[in-house]
């Protein structure tokens, strides 16, 4: 599954946020970072480009410190000019249908404040709705969205986590069941390099990777029972 | 009451229905059309000017064709400079507080499409909360947006009533009453030059006038008797 995050910020350079997401970045070649204002500094956007660019990508992922309850102006641009008809809608334009939409907004109010009586008023899933008929008229899978609240705020346990989560976001097809992230946890484990691990770890970390397989291995059992009993009921 | 049109629309002189607006719009001086494209062409916003410019108006309208759920990328950018922190919001920024923020979107799709099982598959009302996400946050009152769909299938007749609801939308206060639209009405009526008008029409006009305070007379003794009745209950 390549994955390919469309990253939209005016000042990304001064963004500690956007500074720690992009130095997490796995290196991987199914991932493509792609920053829309260096891209193009004078505005002037590439339609066949980015065309080409989303249909080489499965999972396409729209970053952006969400300003004003949307997107900085140039993610805007970038709609207009690139999601044409024929291309993204109407007649023969099914080039994004099935892919999937994803979005990771960085927020800077508390995530209380977004619901009816907060200070802000509006859910995120209401607040998002115009990307969401965006996915729906392009007919692409809209994801549950990656939100980030008060980055500044967090302690770096949390930003560890958030981390984690954020490179499941990209990567993992079906990153919201507990399978799927065991198995990314389980690759993970695999791909560490023994010999720049400390003394004693590699024991450890086959001892987290036997647990993780037991625990599969009863939860896959307990799915078995349940799936018989329903059956003879 | 003072109105300020913000218009967004990045090819302006192409587009049928913004020039259509823009020729009808009454010569009074309580209203500024103020279109952001030409104004700022090298994208370039004078934040101090804009600022002055919201706090001489009382009802602020941000009128755009409605792309992909939300406003052409130089409305956007006219918010993220202009609506800074202590003008807008935050510490001391109450300075459009009671100040009316109205839409007046122009929309290629019926409007029938905009609801659950419809092709957009959301409603107006949902697609527009982050606008009334920033009336809330900078305590202005948001008005029913005005909505112009399928500009280009409408009849003459069509346009001809568009045209007046939307004279008052920037210059009705409450011009959603029905009082409101008369009184409207009768200071239209009030204001012809009688010389331009075909013979014989200054007596319709006066009878249309009588008519319209006759109806208001009724509709206005109906209502005393209504609250007589309520208030014996």
């Amino acid at each position: 599954m390549k994955t390919l995050i469309i990253v939209s910020h005016p000042e990304i350079d001064e963004s500690a946020s956007q500074q720690y997401l992009k130095e997490a970045l796995p290196d991987s070649n199914e991932i493509t970072f792609h920053h829309l204002e260096s891209t193009y500094p004078d505005g002037k956007i590439d339609i066949e480009r980015e065309q080409e660019l989303l249909q080489q990508h499965d999972r396409i992922i729209f970053q952006f410190p969400f300003y004003w309850y949307s997107s900085p102006p140039m993610l805007k641009h970038w709609q207009d000019e690139v999601l044409t008809e024929n291309f993204a809608y109407g007649y023969g334009g099914n080039k994004l249908k099935d892919k999937e939409l994803g979005l990771v907004l960085v927020i800077g109010m508390p995530e209380k404040e977004y619901q009816v009586g907060g200070k802000e008023g509006f859910s995120l899933s209401t607040l998002t709705t115009p990307y969401q008929a965006m996915a729906k008229k392009t007919q692409m899978r809209f994801l549950k969205p990656f939100l980030i609240f008060q980055f500044h705020y967090m302690e770096e346990t949390e930003k560890m986590r958030m981390l984690t989560a954020y490179q499941q976001y990209l990567m993992i097809e079906d990153f919201d069941t507990l399978k799927a992230k065991e198995n990314w946890f389980l690759q993970q484990i695999e791909a560490m390099d023994e010999q720049f691990l400390p003394r004693g770890s590699t024991f450890v970390l086959e001892q987290v990777k036997e647990l993780i397989e037991d625990n599969r291995m009863e939860l896959d059992e307990i799915q078995m029972y349940l799936d018989q009993a329903g059956g003879s009921l």
